[in-house]
């Protein structure tokens, strides 16, 4: 497979290279770094990235932030600025390299935990969790040529120890197998499902 | 209870009447008619229209449209919209009611069928059906003072003839039932629950 990866913090980097470790070529894609440079927040980039990049047979976003803050305080601002980027960002990436993608190819995006857990302050990242899950399983049934989409809900990664004060109690998982959720959406026949990498409570 | 209504649509017009037929108090709101005009994708006529309300200890959205299109064809102008409208308009609901609403108060937002259930172009409804899904669960334990937050998931309503062409095989909802949702969400103890009128598909 020939994939792009898209996003330069712990989960790229961890796709990237379990994808190099089975073989695959990858072209990585981050807004300063990598080998070609995009902001997913900003649609107009992400349609010369691709138009750019040629023939690819999968899509692996990794990129998206979300703002922390309480529903009673939380600013027009942030909401705005974390649907833009790991919502709507996550859904343009898909719009903007459908018309590019070989047949049969692949979309895997990521949600997260606070999809399913909450935390103090983590309302705007469940909701755009959601919504990028949403996505994926309606889109699912409507991409044209054989084209499927998945999305990864990691917790947070044993790489990632800043993140930890964030996350109390919650298990991290190691950033290869992050990589390897994405690999199996990639190399499976599965579309339309949620890989989430924690347990689940009732 | 005095409840805020707001929507005129056949949802917004059955959540009234069962409310009023229970012996609550309900001020309508509508974008052009009802007792107060607000338009749920302005968040500044939101925070307005709960400034001028004065006291009251629940809120009903029944408004916000979405709009439909096919993944590799819908607009950045459809996926705006309906962002704007039935996603953020209604988590903004929340946010400028939040200071106003009475102690032990509640909210109940609407997201729809086709948050679970999929047709050709619901890519966007799936999408914010499910941005709204989340927040509810998540800001339900965030929320101040005891108050509350549900969302009704209806099907097509009974009433809503003109919308048949697009449920092809659903079956619909009586508007009646679909105010006995909001009602039992207003009246019991649940909180961060979604209510699904219709049955689920494995």
């Amino acid at each position: 497979m020939r994939a792009v990866v898209i996003g330069s913090g712990d989960i790229g980097t961890a796709v990237k290279q379990v994808l190099v470790e089975h073989g695959h070529e990858v072209v990585t894609v981050g807004r300063q770094s990598g080998d070609l440079q995009a902001d997913i927040g900003d649609v107009e980039s992400l349609r010369r990235l691709f138009a750019e990049i040629g023939t690819f047979d999968a899509v692996a976003n990794a990129a998206g932030h979300v703002r922390s803050g309480p529903v009673a305080e939380a600013t027009d601002e942030q909401w705005a600025d974390s649907i833009a980027s790991k919502g709507m960002g996550q859904i343009n990436v898909v719009r903007a390299a459908l018309p590019h993608i070989a047949d049969n190819g692949s979309f895997t995006l990521v949600s997260g935990v606070l999809a399913d857990e909450f935390t103090h302050g983590s309302s705007i990242s469940a909701t755009v969790n959601h919504m990028v899950q949403g996505f994926v399983l309606a889109a699912a049934g409507e991409l044209p040529r054989g084209i499927r989409i998945n999305c990864v809900s990691p917790t947070v990664l044993t790489e990632s120890e800043h993140y930890y004060p964030y996350f109390p109690g919650f298990v991290p998982v190691p950033g290869a197998e992050v990589g390897m959720a994405y690999l199996r959406a990639m190399s499976t026949p599965m579309t339309g499902r949620i890989i989430k990498l924690h347990k689940m409570t009732s």
